[in-house]
């Protein structure tokens, strides 16, 4: 990280306040300092990101989710070349355990890049997701705020299709791509059981196998089945595409365009940004508990001492250390 | 659900307090209703649970964790034979959408129960993953709640080694197991991610393999490696398995069984039910917090309103809707 020319010198830290008119300038060290604290939970952070935060909102957002080796990585690497050849700044958070990229670059070469290796045109940046539990989103929402506040759109985040946190991760997008590959195994019934419902678009991986076509299929009779199929009047799309060859691309950016202005002209954007409000609001809440927890008051520990004696139970205690306007409801 | 006899008579709600005696008593259809009613959130069981959490407390909580497709419900379907054959009375929660029990019967021919489809003795419940978030965990700690207040135990919970709120759930256990497939390719880099660390038993499975010893070894490595070498006086047990052969399935047992017995003798037990205690009572204050929200108060609406048109931010909104004793923090 030092210059080669400098290499004893401390680094400096640059109070945070500082970065914020640099992140909106576009700087892009400047962005990836930012993720970095806020990732880190820097206290110091906390007033600039809230800052950033609220010089954003221009951003259009992109979750993109699947299982493992559906082809996720392979699809954004051909999204990334699209979207900045049309003049894009695109930014790209990877919240996947088993994602190809580290420390803003994408590794192995089944990655070809191109020209989007500029940072100030296409910026990627991994999630680490060795934090405590209720960080990794938390951070996440805050990495595109830094992003948006910088200027970059559309953002794209991508997580694994599996897990409680990662759904919650990706329905704060505007914008809902998962990606399943072709056959209805074992793999789809994961993605069924979580996230089939929030898709805005699906998207078949690997178009040119002959099944790729009957899992279209099955998909298209699953929205008709279900509830989704005449929400807010928007058709949920369902496009096959092969990556490697680009084939469907083109198509997927521009249902992914679509939607964005099915939002805006349906009055459907307003909603889903307050749902969205809501989401982030309750992680900064969850988060302000954990930290009340790990200050540890006396009252605090009385009671985890008496859960685990059984002497009370866990709803019991919540709802004491909550206080009394929680207490209404017995569940 | 209703008998042959009387099909067109309506079920009869019987009210959840009048069940808890019955799970005392073992009755699994008892059992069976609590843990739909907790899954369901109805507010009538709430008091029911809380009683039964508070006379649990004797069952032995296993958490068993890995990718899809290494070998867990193999290893269950073993374990499960050899605690029934041992004389215990074992149940089993599976938190993974690809898991192959359904309605609290395993599916496909590929598990072969034997004589413990009995589910007085062997109790298998799989738990709806598609809750609202944070629903899951919550649901399936009160399952095992139930189950321990019902005698069962061991009590395994089964998760997929990815996602969050997974891990929250396997490390809600006293003994927790990481089962990880030969090979070191992205399966185990995903399981790095998250659960390498909360291991106290790793098992690699298909020891016939030729790469599981050399998976075993990198496994030893790490841990050598990593900072849990030394925690609290249990030394990481590494064994290979192979469920198909029964091969290592005893040795897997009795590293279970070593590892209680070492929570008990160590001293270690308390501080990790109070750990397990942290995490419950944090799931209700979560749970109880949601349930503000739901019920949309006037000051929340004007807040998310405010977060969602960027007059505000989510960490400030946060604040403020927790109160003042909360605001000491900025973040």
């Amino acid at each position: 990280m030092l210059t080669g020319k400098r290499q004893s010198a401390p680094v400096q830290y640059r109070p945070s306040a500082e970065l914020v008119p640099q992140v909106l300038g576009g700087s892009t060290s400047a962005v990836a300092r930012m993720i970095t604290r806020a990732e880190a939970e820097y206290d110091e952070a906390a007033p600039a990101l809230s800052d950033l935060y609220r010089h954003g909102g221009r951003a259009h957002i992109v979750g993109i989710t699947g299982v493992p080796g559906g082809g996720k990585s392979t699809l954004i690497s051909a999204l990334i070349r699209d979207y900045v050849a049309a003049g894009h700044k695109v930014a790209v958070v990877a919240v996947d355990p088993s994602s190809p990229y580290s420390g803003g670059a994408i590794l192995g070469d089944r990655i070809r890049m191109g020209q989007a290796a500029d940072p100030s045109r296409a910026f990627i940046r991994s999630m680490a997701t060795r934090g405590h539990l209720g960080g990794l989103s938390r951070a996440t929402f805050q990495a595109v705020d830094v992003l948006d506040a910088a200027g970059y759109s559309p953002i794209l985040i991508e997580t694994v299709g599996v897990g409680q946190d990662e759904v919650e991760i990706v329905t704060a997008a505007h914008t809902v791509v998962v990606l399943s590959p072709p056959g209805l195994g074992d793999d789809i019934q994961a993605i069924k059981a979580g996230v089939m419902e929030i898709a805005d678009i699906h998207a078949i991986s690997k178009a040119d196998r002959p099944e790729a076509a009957a899992t279209a299929a099955a998909i298209k009779a699953m929205i008709a089945l279900g509830s989704d199929a005449p929400r807010s009047g928007w058709q949920t799309q369902v496009l096959t595409l092969s990556a490697t060859t680009d084939k469907g691309i083109a198509a997927l950016v521009e249902a992914i365009d679509a939607h964005r202005v099915h939002l805006q002209a349906s009055g459907e954007l307003a909603p889903r940004e307050e749902a969205i409000a809501r989401t982030r609001v309750l992680s900064n809440i969850n988060h302000l508990i954990r930290r009340r927890f790990d200050d540890g008051t006396q009252a605090m520990s009385a009671q985890l001492q008496a859960v685990a004696g059984r002497a009370s139970d866990p709803l019991t205690a919540a709802m004491r250390l909550l206080g009394p306007e929680n207490t209404e409801h017995r569940t």
